[in-house]
């Protein structure tokens, strides 16, 4: 096995711990930036002369042409190696010989892997920046779709009152945005180049940090070297903005399971995106929604098993901070599949319009708007509340619908009902009643629409 | 029991039930911003005509008198209320009579909930920003006060390379900085009025809401009623980050505890912070230490708990919802007693010079120095790394310290070495050759110290 | 304050300290079990002779009446005590004087607050088996009133096929057994005395912890102090057993929530166990469902909670272990009033039979078993799910119920059909015919009631 | 794709579909147990005549050389299938043509999969049940060897009072006891087979279910359908041992990693158990150590990420169990991979007693064998208590060893002091004054090793 240090080891790794210790196997995925940073670092070393021009000259050459062929996917990327920047260097020594052993004067791995691993958060955090944005997209597209198709929105999964269908997609598009804006921040606060930090003291040799941030595109350089290798934060932050994320997508399939079912019957997902059963030939399962709510497990445990392996330990580096990486790239992977696949199959997903249209028929969903039609007449608040309740009780016992009930009736029970109340109990005219800002009425709704084709055109 | 509906209902709530719905035990410390948001609530009533202006007078008189009542606590906060929103309805409507029964007009206790909460975590996100200035301020005096003295750096629990104390000390400042921006971030995503959503669709009332963000200090209202009752984000947005931050204590309380102990030495705590044991009499134990550290666990259990207890729910509200505030409330309050804490504890650390002096003497902390002087000599990094790796191996299998050896035993393995190469193994030469951005150099640590001075003058 | 020790420090504790590792608000539940160690510790003291027998009855004396005063709820648990040890060998010394002042002899509270909370989990844990065997008879109580009732059984949420009601409530009784074993477990690992271990290594004086065992009614004394005081297994084998109980009752919740919603109207809860909305007069909410549901979270952040609480912190005691009462009672505590709360609402559930009738027409519920008709025909399993499958598809097509197709049509793809295969598209047939063990035949049914009957007689 | 359903569907799966909800990658790992089942559940079809017995014979045949060839690694698992069960029952078809198609009669996956789950938990609990019996062993041996050794005892990292090393050994060989019992516990849970169960609801097939449970080494069948395909308690029972498992693991890695640190001084790993640095040469790293201590995160989080995937998700099968596989299977490996490398590396690990006897010489190690001096001189303990943690002030104040202070200086503040005073002192009369049992003295201890040896031998 090829390592970059053993000077002072009398023997060699034993094979068990090569195989608890060896990371290859996941931090091959930074092969792209170790090549990257390296080429930056090596860069440097000429430009001050920490070694001569023509040796950082002929390694970051050897560098690129590696980064080709990682590229072409001609770069092997296993063999008996500990890690991902054993297997480079060795790469980078037999493309160009010994003078590729000068590559690690003024770094260790310790700030090596750091940078690889930001400059990882920088490229997927921004990719599902991206993958966000569209399927925010998708989501509005959708609402432009069903603005005039009205179901009954939910509170404890009872009937509450009727919103928009558009409404209720553009409820998810605003979550999106905030899971959008987490990530934004997280990038900010991960932009600052580690390199540099050594193995937590800095270095003794001229190296000029600032160019290094430039060549990489880090606005800032870290202030601290300890602090530096020693820092994970920016990838908890990203597996904690992931996780808000997955739980917002765990409720939206939750709501379309249940929609899709034959008791609700809402909707029906494309035949391309669900599986039958082994046993059950009628079966045709929303195994993606599934899946996506399950996932949900999993992105939270890999939240949870950085914050505890990273829990209690002392400054600086520890090698349980290797552990950071295969939840990191799991939660990710995940993520970017689960969005693309959202965007593929919610666009194609049918809406059975006369199922939903059953159900506000329920007269229960129009009896906060007679309590605010009673309070329109003057009749305070809690007595109005009181009023519609009792009517509801009361109907409940006679077994008949409010809107069969003549108005002798509802007079009886308070004398400012007139005529015009049996008008409420239409679900356009009180999704349209609610026009306020952020209220379901049509023509706010396609006021939100407007605001999110205006942000997400500029985003 | 006094509740905010009913009319349909024919029984009485189960005791069972109200014991496990009720909230009033916890919810109770939304008292003041239940209040200041109903006060905001009835001022918009009155204004916009919605209820008669002097009804809307009498309502915002009777909730300020509440609100004095409550500053001076002479406001019972317990009784038979299902939450603190029908404690203070009842309150009111004993103050003031049947007017009362208006303030609930156009609001629903989904909209109202989620406002008091998010008024609380302004509030205390706030707090805890400021009391992570203090603490930093904390770190910067402790910086100020150990420039001078070395300690040997530690990677993998080993010693490394020596680094200044107050780098070290540094190190946690920036950590510290990193939370409050998280924290920033939230308070900047939560500045969002949600009041006005209803119970999940908007109200049929002409209200204002631009106003009642106004008045509550809100830049923002919410677009989505759906998305406004719905959304907890903000919660835990801001247990994430109070557990990173709770992971950054738990570090240093873990080295604190270390340094602590008969074998470091390094450190002795004021008697103050510390317990005895019932047994034994000599003991004197770290304990606020271990219990900071202990309580990352809890911090992070009430981060899973709110995760784990809105994953697949749907939309609307749902009253699993409720149990978000136990947790929310718990980590705040544990974390700013921990912040108070150690605001107090760390200046009155003492530490043991001569006992850390000690652990300098040990030369393998000189080792990578040694390898860059090799480096400035000329030799390739490797090389010169597998040098150094020898003559360690070398000292260690003959006894010996490195510089109790010859100057020819150095030159029998490298000819480069030159009679300075005894200089390096001194703890303030090899700090201040760190002489980069972020190095542990000594007055780059000075730099720092000036750089955190105008950071948290200003902050 | 009074506190245990002391001797060797000059300052008092700082009043945050005291806020932050007083445990007396939370411990305090563990009185009852402090005064039974501490009467066998007394008892055993002078048995010994390592006190006088004299001094010894005094001591057993003062604590049995604190004992009855804490019974009749006489006895203060609040006061400037560091915990409830204290609190209690305080209130000794005021009824018996300084006689009480050598009940800590040999022992520590590290050997007595392992003793007092395994006296806890041994107390709850039986508590809580004994409200499992409830809730399994209340599941038992309605299986045999739903056995005649078939409701269509649901994979991935569809219809999959039709399963006898009672059958569905035997499944949760069946997990329920297995929380119980789970709980019987763990109650036989705990049966083991850690008094006598000291503060980590035993005592000098001629204890005889047999003696105490006995008297305290364990089964084994612990066999190394350093692990006795060290482990707390105990604690999160009870938190892991309850996380498993709440998931099942998570599963049931999510299922009746669905069961209850308009969509569905499988049943109905009774107006004692439901809530009202603030806005809608209408609303009728599952509130103890959703909050069973919730509560999930909750529990599983206390097993995190002592998890990551425990997690790398080395032997003996340490003061972090103290943050394992909280959340040990919190989900104890919820977990009873849950179970008590479900053995009042299960019985009273309506179950709406015409609504779950008119799901069985869905005949997708027979698809398979046609299959399994085509296979006692003599056809391969395989070959008979693909021609059902291709008969569903033709029937979507055609928009028409395979019951309506003529015999020919059934023919044309398979000319093994007979008159028969129409018999076969009915919910009691369907059940009947998985007369397996474990099947959801009637009978079979019938046999699991009377196996549980039996069981639970007995247990 | 090869699939085992869809003959209703009319479009292909979408691929991305494929790459989210194929499960060969992982799930290949049971294809073993997957032919194991099938071979049972075949033999059983041709037995009770479902099929004829010569196409059972001929499926029993094809299914033991697919067998055969997995063994010998020569049965390619992977290509395009939805899982194994695919995977298999296609090379099935292959070799033995259409009749292969039979296999799958009475069957379904929800029931084969539990099957093929239950099979690999209980050979996986078996096979660390005899690693944990391997490294009991070894820490029986590490007893063995240093029963002579003392150690400073700790409380919360401060010297309590001596110990024996072999006592702290035999410590973590108590604790792996209880999770071998707690494995056994589950196995014992698990020993039921799920098959006969089909997609819910039992078969309509005359099966034979417990012929299948005999062959497979199963005692019990289940004995509900519903229940058992629904049913992951024996993977959450697995998941929640192996994390308290991993808890004590990690414990005793931070006990060593802190022992082998320069300050302690304690222990040293043996070279092949270390790593070095890339910059530093010096650098001897305790890297298993440390892993394992991380890996408990990774562990705690894979029994979160089960936990919540089966929150609040209705009967029975729902695809989102399928996400229970990969975080078993990693638990179990990395499980497995630690206890082998423990049980290597700790016969390896070299003790320092000459530095261990450095701390011993610290006079607080016997505070507390000087109370029970003067308990049993026949001072009141907590008198006791008191005199010597003022005794100790005191010398703290003149900064003197107790040791050097004459009698006088005793018998002032207490007149029952003697000569033997100063035989306390000594670490050996210490550990071996604690002669109760699971006391630290020496005798102790090795009744404690015998005892030991005697269950190891039988386990």
């Amino acid at each position: 096995m090829k390592k970059l240090w053993g000077g002072r080891f009398k023997k060699e790794m034993h094979p068990l711990l090569f195989k608890l210790s060896g990371s290859l196997s996941y931090d091959k995925k930074l092969a792209r930036y170790d090549l990257l940073g390296s080429v930056a670092h090596a860069k440097m070393l000429g430009r001050t002369k920490i070694i001569p021009p023509k040796d950082s000259a002929r390694i970051v050459r050897g560098l690129e042409s590696l980064l080709r062929d990682l590229e072409k996917g001609k770069l092997s990327l296993s063999g008996k190696y500990e890690d991902i920047h054993s297997l480079i260097q060795d790469a980078l020594d037999k493309r160009i010989g010994a003078v590729g052993h000068k590559l690690h004067t003024a770094r260790s791995r310790n700030d090596q892997v750091t940078l690889d691993t930001r400059l990882y958060c920088r490229e997927e955090g921004r990719k599902i920046q991206l993958k966000l944005r569209g399927l925010q997209r998708v989501f509005v597209e959708l609402a432009k779709g069903h603005v005039e198709h009205v179901i009954p929105g939910y509170t404890h999964s009872q009937h509450a009152q009727p919103v928009a269908l558009s409404h209720h997609f553009l409820a998810y598009c605003g979550m999106l945005e905030r899971d959008k804006q987490r990530i934004g921040d997280a990038l900010k606060r991960m932009d600052e180049l580690p390199l540099g930090s050594g193995a937590l003291a800095g270095s003794s040799l001229p190296i000029d940090r600032f160019y290094v941030a430039r060549l990489l595109g880090f606005s800032r350089v870290s202030q601290n070297s300890l602090d530096a290798v020693s820092d994970r934060d920016y990838v908890i932050e990203l597996l904690s903005t992931v996780s808000i994320l997955s739980l917002h997508l765990s409720r939206m399939s939750e709501e379309f399971i249940a929609w899709s079912s034959p008791e609700f019957g809402f909707l029906e997902l494309d035949d391309a995106f669900c599986t039958g059963s082994s046993l059950m030939p009628q079966k045709k399962n929303p195994d993606p929604l599934e899946l996506i709510r399950g996932t949900t497990g999993r992105i939270y445990g890999n939240l949870v098993s950085v914050l505890v392996t990273l829990k209690g330990i002392p400054l600086a580096y520890n090698r349980d901070m290797q552990l950071d990486k295969e939840p990191l790239f799991d939660s990710i992977e995940r993520m970017e599949l689960i969005l693309d696949i959202l965007s593929e199959l919610l666009p194609k997903v049918a809406f059975h319009v006369l199922q939903i249209d059953r159900q506000l028929k329920d007269e229960g969903l129009y009896a906060a708007d007679l309590v605010e039609y009673l309070v329109r007449k003057g009749i305070a608040f809690r007595e109005a509340h009181d009023i519609i309740g009792h009517l509801i009780r009361d109907s409940l016992e006679l077994g008949k619908r409010l809107s069969d009930r003549p108005l002798s009736d509802f007079r009886k029970i308070c004398p400012r009902f007139e005529k015009d109340v049996y008008n409420l109990m239409d679900p356009y005219r009180s999704v349209d009643s609610k026009n306020v800002v952020g209220g379901t009425a049509r023509n706010r709704v396609r006021q939100q629409i407007q605001r999110w084709e205006r942000i997400l055109k500029n985003a």
